[in-house]
């Protein structure tokens, strides 16, 4: 057996005095303010450097690569730029659209797609070398974009309320597409589940959602929760609330409402609503906790202060929390024993123990948004 | 922003020209008759190092601090190792017990425990010393040993037929106790399901399994499957199914009859048969690939030359692979790409696309059984 390389092994060996960062402990955060990011970790609750010249990155959302070495982030102006989390240094960056709203890995960490409102459709590129593999017009600005197992990708069309499925196992410059009509009217987002099987639309201008069972032999979009949408015309949305927060918890999904202040459930196996939550504001991300035992809700202004959390048994609220003004986005550590909670009106991200609910830790950051740790690699449907 | 201290720079800086290795792409693999493990990169599909002198590695598991840096291989001889898979070195090893049968991590990193059968009981050790916390005679030989969200542990009694769960979340040195009586006779392994919720333990002196609902305000153990076990006498039981290979695919577990040819579907809401799929022989694992899609399977002799593939829509057997002699083992990429396969009596590991199941890999071990990746740092319920 032959030993590792020299170069190799002297990036793997450490003085016994030394630190030893490891990819696995790494993360993510947006700065979106500033067009910057740092490398974080969470088993030392702290941040290691930053990276700064992202351009914007309102709504910017974070991929990495099989091996936990790289970040691609994805900006909304269109930039995408491929982080080195070993060397913590722009590996590459290229500006491949006008306005994106985000992108995906494939399962075989050889291709990075985004989505773009401008020019609309979806660009494919090496992951490697961010050359461009495949473009995709669609003659739509596009959102939900999503990988599928086996080299694919799936993304719907807000302008012609389409679902395009993208299978680059075949070609990688020329996927096979096929294209679900009739998905609804001006999708604004969508998630594909856990196991990579159910691609779900939200729907802007009408309402319901739409699923698609990628597993079935003839794959159509069905409509259910046909009262699901804002159906208060008094109180306005404040904020769409993100799909992606879609979480599947024993044999239910807990769904933000759109411009109530509640928590849908879902049943899982037949899509209908089967209970409902009363919250604190109109929530904005609602995630469960890695054990599913609890799910974590956060909000739209004015009440982007607080985050409440639900137990999943009892659909009852047992916690309400208030970390601070602005709190965008949260994170669970890998295996949901803490979870870190951007505050970013103060300018820090709080941690805080998921079994006591205590804070534990705080690491400051420039207006901190999402944040992305490295366990994401190994996830299907990101 | 402070930038990292140089030593980690260093560590983290790769000239151009170099490999770098990140833990998120490492696995270690048993040699067990050799009585050591590989270093291995699943992303490369290579080996990158040999670590000797770990002892008696039949039986073996391996499990991952949170930030992926070390490794704990727990041996059948009672040695618990830990391995710095940055340096490739072995960073401590202790002989924790005369016979030991498996071990796990505390969801806070902080807590590895190991079950033993000589002297019996459970022992917990501190994951950065080694140095023993906490000693729990059960006067029996324990098996199934499994982590549970909140610093806990669970553990199955073979000698008097108890579940005993371990909360370690107040004082780490001497755990609230929770002992379950008549779970059944003979305990021979168990699992924690993937949300940390369920304990389910397999049994040796009579038929049935037993769930424990770790989620319920007074868990109870609940005998289901009345059927299950060894019931035709002609046909002898070369080896016990590893319930570890149990998986949740949908909405059914597909779990590995016992002395019989078949795979069993057991539906997760009732716990009840769902059906049965005819196999080439006896089930040793049956894992589903990450996306659930399919259950791969592979057997006890004579026919541990072959592993089959079921599919979870249909229950039919789809593939029907042959590897060669010894396939003891199967561990998926974490986004389930591709998998590696332990041929033990060919010295050698091969590695397939989950998509095309053609051979795209291959690596040496000597009589290599158990395979990791780094991956399992993530997991609940290991």
């Amino acid at each position: 057996m032959r030993a590792l390389p020299l170069a190799a092994a002297l990036l793997l060996a450490a003085p016994v005095s030394a630190e030893v960062y490891t990819t696995g402990e790494l993360g993510v955060v947006i700065e979106r303010a500033a067009g910057s990011v740092l490398i974080v970790s969470h088993t030392r609750r702290a941040a290691l450097a930053r990276i700064e010249g992202l351009g914007d990155l309102s709504h910017a959302s974070v991929t990495f690569s099989p091996d936990q070495r790289f970040a691609y982030v994805f900006g909304r102006d269109g930039g995408l730029t491929k982080i080195d989390l070993t060397t913590q240094t722009i590996a590459n960056r290229v500006i491949q659209g006008g306005n994106a709203i985000g992108g995906a890995i494939s399962d075989d960490g050889r291709l990075v797609a985004v989505s773009n409102y401008e020019p609309g459709g979806v660009k494919v590129f090496d992951a490697d070398t961010l050359e461009l593999v495949a473009d995709i017009p669609m003659e739509s600005k596009t959102v939900g974009l999503a990988d599928v197992p086996g080299s694919r990708f799936i993304v719907s069309t807000w302008d012609s309320g389409q679902a395009w499925l993208l299978d680059h196992s075949a070609d990688p410059a020329n996927p096979e597409i096929t294209v679900f009509e009739n998905v609804g009217a001006n999708p604004y987002d969508a998630l594909v589940t856990g196991d990579g099987r159910t691609y779900i639309v939200g729907l802007f201008g009408e309402k319901g959602l739409t699923a698609i069972d990628l597993w079935a032999d003839d794959p159509q979009p069905v409509r259910f929760l046909p009262d699901y949408g804002k159906d208060e015309p008094d109180l306005p949305v404040y904020k769409m609330p993100h799909l992606q927060g879609w979480t599947l918890a024993g044999d239910s999904f807990a769904l933000p409402a759109v411009g109530l202040h509640q928590l849908l459930w879902v049943d899982a196996a037949t899509l209908t609503e089967s209970g409902r939550t009363d919250l604190h504001g109109q929530p904005v991300f609602a995630l469960a906790r890695p054990d599913q035992r609890e799910i974590w809700v956060n909000f739209a202004p004015p009440d982007n202060d607080t985050v409440q959390v639900i137990d999943t048994m009892t659909h009852e609220v047992i916690q309400t929390l208030t970390p601070g003004p602005g709190v965008l986005h949260m994170e669970f550590t890998p295996r949901g024993r803490e979870v870190w909670l951007s505050v970013r009106d103060e300018n820090r991200i709080e941690i805080r123990d998921t079994r006591t609910y205590e804070v534990i830790g705080e690491v400051e950051a420039q207006a901190p948004s999402g944040i992305f740790f490295t366990d994401r690699a190994y996830r299907l449907g990101l």
